[in-house]
């Protein structure tokens, strides 16, 4: 996983994320792949489940955006990105570390996402 | 463990970095803790070896600074920073999220740094 390509797979989700492309997202993953989102929730494993959260986590997203630069670390890498939700005069924003790990096949085979509470708020 | 408690925690682990207060950052540790730093290299566990670590790694930190709201999720945090470090007129930045696990004492017992040779440079 060279850096470029780990770039290009954190701005490939999050650009789906905004044109709730459900299916270029479980593109991203590998079959078996567990989703921790957030930290501190159940986990999700497989692509059925995978499916089904994401078809609600797109719901309504209408920009997200890195804002820092991914941080490629072994087979793992960890990005910082805003998401903005909701309908139009009633947006939030959420604060968002996502932290992807890679299989040797370049598929993300474990994804934890880190925000709460305090990581969300009406849009600035 | 509070978003209060934890972005305190944050701080003074970066405050410390720039002060090169190991105590402090030792502090900060439950005395088993583990830390992978960056992530893919092998992990250090105790108060000793994480010492011995963190005695090299604060050497010539001259600035350090949060770059982002720290994400707590469950027992978890993420935080993205930027860390200066170098002789006047040669210093360099890296970009850095680490993730902090506590403990039921509010301590770190696990911590894992995603940073590579991309987010190395010179600084800016």
């Amino acid at each position: 996983m060279t850096y470029d390509q780990a770039l290009r797979v954190c701005e490939t989700y999050i650009q789906s994320l905004v044109t709730n492309d459900v299916d270029a997202i479980l593109d991203l993953y590998a079959a078996d792949a567990t989703v921790e989102d957030p930290v501190g929730t159940e986990a999700r494993t497989g692509q059925d489940a995978l499916r089904s959260f994401y078809m609600g986590a797109v719901t309504g997203v209408v920009a997200a955006t890195l804002t820092g630069a991914p941080r490629l670390a072994g087979n793992e890498v960890a990005f910082p990105f805003q998401v903005i939700a909701g309908q139009p005069g009633e947006e939030i924003q959420i604060n968002i570390i996502d932290v992807f790990r890679f299989n040797e096949e370049g598929k993300v085979d474990l994804m934890r996402a880190f925000w709460g509470s305090d990581n969300v708020g009406a849009k600035a």
